[in-house]
């Protein structure tokens, strides 16, 4: 069996399980409870979340505990646009974000505010003068994604962030939930106000995840409550979750430089074979994640190549997980110049550390035989 | 060691955690893959639905899972408010609610909303003939807790129905957080058109709960996205939590009957207990859930008496744990008629099917002598 389905959700590391269990068994206190087994909880919360903000070269205090990247998403857009909704109701990002982003955006439209979907090119990146062009006075947030789910294409967060330095009170937010680990975020020293992470999308725990708030800037939340996470996001803190996050995170980024030579090798091998395929078009651009490569058989719909593949024991995703049993699909694909079939032939392939080369030759096996089948179906 | 704060949080049920390991070892698969892994953990998920849709005897269809309590409420006040703000924006709720509850409020009358915040009596009861005058017709929701977190008290809900009989569409909500297996609901046969209830006051993981929506009622998301929960509830779902939390309702709900009895006699111990000790006020009213006893020493703040119990190894708690550490501290106590001396002597002990009517006899002979040594200091 091989798993090539990572940017879908991962298999909880074992030491990470671990922890977990252990937590739960030894410390389940209530973080807010006054006595010592509140204090032992509060202490664990603390420490991992120490932990986090050491690894991302932030602030302790820039760092909020969520149930996941969903959350994270739609904290950082309602909870900017509450906040600001005196300022202005205008808000700018792209047609290629997660559906926890858009639906954010068509539910704030929904009560008056202004959205701007920034179109993309080839390369699954927004234009920097129509971006420009785009920003105004009333605008109070800009929401990016650094990895795109679907095809691992990269924004200019960079080139985005140098503009928006004239626009000191927009919030710029990226979902960052692909890119954890895979790229370079830098938070410390980017124009980047909230960025969103998933703990099930790097070997934590499903229904873990948290949000870097850059210090200073004000979010309405999104769940209100007893006062948790100072006020940001309440709700009783899932403390085994969270110190099993920290683990999860601490071993992502302990192993970060080896893998992602790795996953760059793995990619370019990939990569040479599809090229040789004369049927099989890459959609994932040059300039992209090292762990995610999203291509088609031409004229092959997606769903068949995945099951294909399934028979043979290798699971991949028609493209992403969110939107693969949705009635209305968003296909970055698409957004990208391609035609609508050609969206549909998409298939992603996204790997993790836990994968190998070896995978890799097994899988390019495994395809020599349904390549040749399904393209004479043609 | 007596943990009696299980109001506050419950220790994970051993056999429960089990299940959640062996689920995150070997179903990992994302819901909304469409291989067969996929497939796998949405049969569980669905498994785990229906589970609780039996038990609770509602449809599947009724039934959502969310990250917990906090958010539940927040789904059902601000969900209703937005799925509703075309036909009126009043809310009746009280002054006991849980924060999660009181600071959604909040939020939404600084968006236009207008709440009733109904008072209640020495009963931590609302009054209903106040509640039907402040009934309207631009009225869109009634949130009412069933068992309060702080004194266990009830509220009239049956009666409350009944006014509602003549309002069909006013969206009337429960937290009835702390009254799953404690008091009957019979949501199928109640007015009650939504419920919300979290996994880790009854010995499931942290962050999981689940919310009761009757069928035909509309919600607006909270946490937009990828269409999970029938769009409602969106993020991916956490299956060995869900797997976990139906598995730790089957346990509550299979011994309910047994358990209450053995509360209701345990509750029964420590009032007269303390019927005999002329410096203790029971602020719990006799009409109340049967698992929490709230009291207090006169004259002596309740952190006082939790740090000294805890010294014997006794964990109870001031109140609720979701406001103990907040500075502005909710008193149910105080809204029920107490002076704010009294209301600030309160401590809360709650009991779960793990503790025994041994634990309320060492806990008498420890208190014993506590009181015996506070009383003196007045």
């Amino acid at each position: 069996m091989i798993y090539f389905d990572n940017s879908a959700t991962t298999k909880i590391d074992a030491s990470v399980l671990e922890t977990y269990h252990s937590v739960s068994d030894h410390y389940y206190g209530n973080p807010s409870s006054l006595h010592q087994m509140g204090e032992q909880s509060r202490q664990l919360l603390t420490q991992s979340r120490n932990q986090i903000a050491e690894l991302l070269k932030v602030s302790k205090e820039e760092i909020y505990f969520t149930s996941g990247g969903t959350e994270g998403d739609n904290l950082a857009i309602k909870g900017t646009a509450l906040a600001k909704k005196e300022y202005g109701r205008h808000i700018i990002t792209s047609t290629i974000e997660h559906p926890a982003v858009i639906e954010s955006m068509e539910q704030l439209e929904t009560l008056g505010w202004e959205v701007t979907y920034l179109s993309v090119d080839e390369k699954g990146q927004i234009d920097l003068d129509e971006f420009e062009r785009s920003l105004r006075k009333d605008t109070v947030l800009v929401s990016l994604m650094a990895v795109n789910n679907e095809t691992g294409s990269l924004q200019p967060l960079k080139e985005v962030g140098e503009l928006l330095e004239h626009y000191p009170s927009v919030h710029f937010h990226v979902d960052a939930v692909q890119a954890l680990g895979k790229i370079d975020l830098d938070l410390n020293h980017s124009r980047i106000d909230i960025a969103v992470f998933s703990g099930h999308k790097f070997h934590a725990p499903k229904g873990t995840g948290f949000v870097y708030v850059k210090s200073g800037r004000k979010l309405a939340p999104l769940l209100s409550g007893g006062g948790q996470e100072t006020g940001v996001r309440n709700g009783t803190e899932n403390v085994p979750g969270n110190v099993a996050l920290a683990k999860a995170l601490r071993l992502l980024m302990g192993n970060k430089k080896e893998v992602n030579q790795r996953f760059i090798d793995m990619k370019r091998s990939l990569l040479n074979y599809f090229s040789r395929l004369d049927k099989v078009t890459v959609f994932t651009p040059e300039e992209s994640a090292p762990h995610i490569i999203c291509f088609g058989i031409k004229n092959i719909k997606g769903e068949v190549l995945v099951h294909a593949l399934e028979k043979q024991g290798i699971y991949i995703s028609t493209t992403s997980a969110c939107s693969s049993r949705k009635k209305d699909k968003t296909y970055s694909v698409k957004e990208m110049g391609y035609s609508i079939k050609e969206a549909e032939s998409a298939v992603r392939i996204s790997w993790s550390h836990i994968n190998t080369q070896k995978e890799i030759d097994t899988f390019k096996n495994v395809f020599d035989a349904i390549y040749l089948q399904l393209k004479s179906i043609e």
